[in-house]
Parts: structure tokens; C-alpha cells; sequence
């Protein structure tokens, strides 16, 4: 198999990776999403000149290529690779990228949804290898979900399916961007916990001053209350903590209605580890029946933030 | 494809189906499980005697069935039909009732879980005819679930999938028989129902007395409270609709995780028809997110008990 090129395309910028087909020798590029153009026709020229110059910056020729992969956050039709319905990239909206790109470099292209994307990395080449039934939680800003069943992506009813953070955990929960309450979104996100952490120093919780020192003035995002929880903070472990077991309740869901061989824990938040991976494992420990509890596996990501990338890439080659 | 041969194995009883491929015509027959004998090699003589008397009764000869199937509430090893946990059916288990009666009678058998070949049955010749993916809640005592998933039978890690009634609506919320708190099982099976009207009458809830008064000294199981609701008990109705929108929440987590074409509401309790059909819509529908909100499809099951026997025999035929 030839070499893997996958673009995680969000609203500010697209990254590109270009790997081996194990996924290794990764090499990467980013380019800001607005320079590449303001309407579909645009877009599509400014994607080929930007892959034409990053194929020539690491003198390969397109026809090297196992396949072409584009993750974008929304509704896509995969057939011809159309975005239906992309928040961040309204202005993609329509344009047939796969069936465009597909042409321009006669390789074959996938636009898959991103999360889809990730768990397909994951399983491939990740944290997911040797699963037949697999679920991913990446925990963003929201919450998404990415599922394997049988061996293969899962996708439900017109591409819907695999909202995992819109699984409910408390019916008179916290409320959630979606119009629901209770999701784990509302709990688990990185919105959710920033917000948390706003509402935990305001109301002055035990251990604010030692976060707010650590914090330096920063604001409370996952990064910097990862540092502050590596730094010592019983406050910003207990936020991750927080999250971590409400996690915990809706993997328990997931397990019990999917039966899962893993649990992956993907996304920007998983980056802080154990302080949220722990909890979560504990809390749905304890709430599984017994026949299942003893097939809990839960693991973090292993491909880092280069999961959807790469899981688009190897959905494109296999396609050929 | 000949007559289909189904069998639904409780604890208490066996129901048997005869039906025509199209599951019309239907034929049946009940045995009190424990006249079949009190081990594994005793119920396969008594299990074949019953069965040949009944194909005597109706004309028909063994080499005249497309199929037999059996299902029975537990874990199964379907490969050879031998029941791995059935804690109704402890007597049985451990024996190759799959690959024995198929030699016995030279017919295909499937040997199934009871709510995998209901949703199977209601797939191919009952409420879910027509759908991709299907989702299947079975409220009888407990709460069971069943999952067709990319057209085909979802049977997860060990067959241990499709457990929604341990999906969890309420964190925090009553406990259940599985160990955890707030699972739909804890609200909507027929035990969970009977308990709250328990309490209903004992706390002396709004409506008591007619309720009383329409029971009649009877106990509250779900038939004699659909009675109740049917003859105006605002509580009986009010105790359907608390179960309900419990089922509510739980089917949106259902729809936001699977994305199904249609959701099926089966099991005894779900003879209640609108009192618990409708509130569970309501509540749903109230909760789910635009795009899935337009897809809801909920209806109550075609096959009335006979659903399991028929999805168990088609089972069997398939595999011809």
C-alpha cells in the first residue's frame, strides 16, 4: 500500500498528515481553513495547491498515495464525498469534495465525519487494534462519539448515529447546546468542564486559591487545569474528576446496550490522562452487572490528535 | 420456504408457534416447562415427544418445516444452541439443544435469546419490516432490548449486547435488580411499575381510592392496571405515563447513540398500548435534537406474545 494523506479540516485551520500505511513516519502541515478559499469552487482549488505543494515539499507524486482523506465535524454524504450540514464550514456546504478531489488526483478520496474518522484510526492503527465491536468517546469542546460494530463503521440512519455525548445521564441534569439535559456533553466536554471550573473558583470551593495561583490568570482550560492538576491542585483534580465519573455512567450505558470489546477515550480533554480516565473506570466499574464488568476495557487514545487524520486516509485506500 | 416451528422457553412454560413463512395462520401450543424433564438429556426426549405430537395434531411432518427455533431468556452460545446462563432454566443448561434436535428431527434449529429473536421476529414479519436499523425495548418483568443493526442481528462482545434496560436515566435515581441506580428497567418493567403503584395506594396518591375500588382487591400487575386506566383511573394512567416519559428519556439515548429507523415498544407491559406509548413519545421527542427529532418513529410490536417463537423459527430457516 502506498502512503496515507488524511486532513482534519476544522473551522480555523485543516491539518494535514501524511504517513506510512502503518502510520508511522508521520510528517505534518497546517494551513488557516479561511485561506483556502471562500465558496465550494474556491475551496476546491485552494485544497489541490496546497496538496500539490505539500506532496512536492516531501518529493512524493500523487500517484504515491493509498488514498486521500478529508474528516470534517458535521453530516456528510460519503458516497461523493458532500458535506450536508458543517457548522464550522458552512461555505463547504454542497461542493463534492471526494468526487472533485477523487479526479484532480485520480486517487481515491473519503470525507467521512470526523469522530467516525477517529474511531476508524483508532481501530486501524491505535488504541482500538484487534477489536471487532469498538466505541469511542472524543471528548472536544462537546462530546462525539465514533462506533465499530461487526468489524465494520457504524452509521445508523442517515449518517446520525454515534452521538455518544448526547447519551443522558441525569434526565434533570445540567443543560446541553443539543436542547436536552443530563447528556454527557453537559458534564464531560471541554465547554463543561471550563465552565465548572469558572463556577468552582466564583463560589470560592475548596482549593480555589491554589488554582487560581496555578492558573496565573489564564483562563481554566483543559490544558492549564491539566497543569495545575500535574502541579498539584486537589481543585483541578477533582473538576477532571467530576467529569471522569460522569463519563463513567455513560460509558456504563454504552456498555450495556453495545457490549463493546474497548471503550476509547479520544479528544482534547483525554489529554489529561488518568486524572479523568481513572474516575471514569471506577465509577463504571462499580455500576456494571457482573458479566460485563469483567470485559471492561477502557483505554485513552493512541494516535494523539492525528486519529481522524489518518482514519480518513485509510477509509480512502481502502476504498481502492 | 416451509411452515416456520417456534418455540418460546420460560421458566414457568413453553409456547410453542406453528405459523406459514409470512408468520399467518398461526397454530399453537403451551406445555409447563417442567413436564419436559429435570435434565438436559430428559428435556431433549420430552422436548422431541412434544414436538412430534403437535406436528401429529396439525398433519404435518418434520421434513414440512423450514425451521425450529427456541428462545429462552439467558446467555447462548448460538453456534450449537447450548444454553450457557439461564437462570430460568438451570436444568437446561450446559446441553447442545441446537445441534441435538437439529439431528433429531434433520431440520435447521437456531437456539436464540428470547429478546434478540423477538426484535428479529418483529423485524422480518412485524413492526420493524422495512427498517435498516431497528431497536427493539422489551418491558416484561425486567427490560430487555434487541438491536438490528446494518440489517442484521447486533449481538455485541459474548452476545452480551442490547441490554437497554440497563441504559441509565437518572444517575442518582432508584436502584435496580442489575446492581447499578437509574436504569429504565428500575421505571418501566412490569416489576417497577407494580412497585410504584404499590406505594401509589400505600402513600395514598391523588386517585387511591378509585384506583382501589377498580382493582378490586386484585394485585397491580400491568393487565389489571391497563384495566384501571382503561375504566378512568387517573392514577392507573398517571402510572403509565410516569414509566413512559422514563422510557422517553432512555429511547433518547437510544436514538442519539444508534440512530435507528424505529424504535419498537414490546414485552407484556407494552399491551398498555397509548398509556405508555404515547408519553414515551412526548418525552422523547421533547429531548432530542433537531435532525433525530424528525426520524422519531415509535410503535407498539405486530406480533403480538408470538413475536420471540417466530423470530427464533426464522432464524432457524435462514440458516438452510
Amino acid at each position: 500500500m502506498g502512503i496515507l494523506l488524511g486532513l482534519d479540516v476544522g473551522g480555523t485551520n485543516v491539518k494535514a498528515v501524511l504517513a506510512a500505511p502503518d502510520g508511522g513516519a508521520r510528517r505534518r502541515a497546517r494551513w488557516p481553513t479561511a485561506s483556502l478559499g471562500d465558496d465550494p469552487a474556491a475551496v476546491l482549488v485552494g485544497l489541490e495547491a496546497r496538496i500539490r505543494a505539500l506532496l512536492a515539499r516531501e518529493g512524493l507524486a500523487p500517484a504515491q498515495l493509498a488514498g486521500l482523506g478529508l474528516a470534517c465535524a458535521g453530516l456528510i454524504d460519503s458516497a461523493d464525498g458532500r458535506l450536508l450540514s458543517a457548522p464550522n464550514l458552512r461555505r463547504w456546504e454542497g461542493a463534492p469534495l471526494g468526487r472533485e478531489l477523487s479526479r484532480r488526483f485520480e486517487r481515491p478520496v473519503a470525507v467521512e465525519n470526523d469522530v467516525n474518522a477517529l474511531v476508524y484510526g483508532e481501530w486501524r492503527l491505535g488504541a482500538g487494534r484487534g477489536t471487532r465491536h469498538l466505541v469511542c468517546l472524543a471528548l472536544g469542546t462537546g462530546v462525539g462519539g465514533g462506533l465499530i460494530l461487526d468489524g465494520a463503521l457504524y452509521r445508523g440512519r442517515r449518517g446520525l448515529a454515534a452521538e455518544l455525548g448526547h447519551i443522558v445521564i441525569a434526565r434533570d441534569g445540567r443543560r446541553c447546546p443539543c436542547g436536552n439535559r443530563g447528556c454527557i456533553e453537559a458534564y464531560a466536554g471541554a465547554r463543561a468542564i471550563v465552565a465548572a471550573a469558572r463556577r468552582a473558583l466564583a463560589r470560592r470551593r475548596p482549593g480555589h486559591r491554589e488554582l487560581a495561583r496555578l492558573l496565573g490568570g489564564a483562563p481554566p482550560d483543559p490544558r492549564a487545569l491539566h497543569a495545575a492538576a500535574r502541579a498539584g491542585s486537589a481543585l483541578a483534580r477533582e473538576l477532571f474528576a467530576e467529569a471522569g465519573r460522569a463519563l463513567g455512567v455513560g460509558i456504563v450505558s454504552c456498555i450495556n446496550a453495545i457490549a463493546p470489546d474497548r471503550v476509547i477515550l479520544a479528544g482534547g480533554v483525554s489529554a489529561a490522562g488518568a486524572y479523568i480516565l481513572e474516575p471514569a473506570r471506577a465509577e463504571a466499574a462499580a455500576r456494571l452487572m457482573d458479566p460485563t464488568q469483567q470485559t471492561l476495557d477502557l483505554r485513552l487514545r493512541a494516535l494523539g490528535d492525528d486519529g481522524a487524520a489518518l482514519g480518513a486516509a485509510l477509509l480512502a485506500a481502502e476504498r481502492a
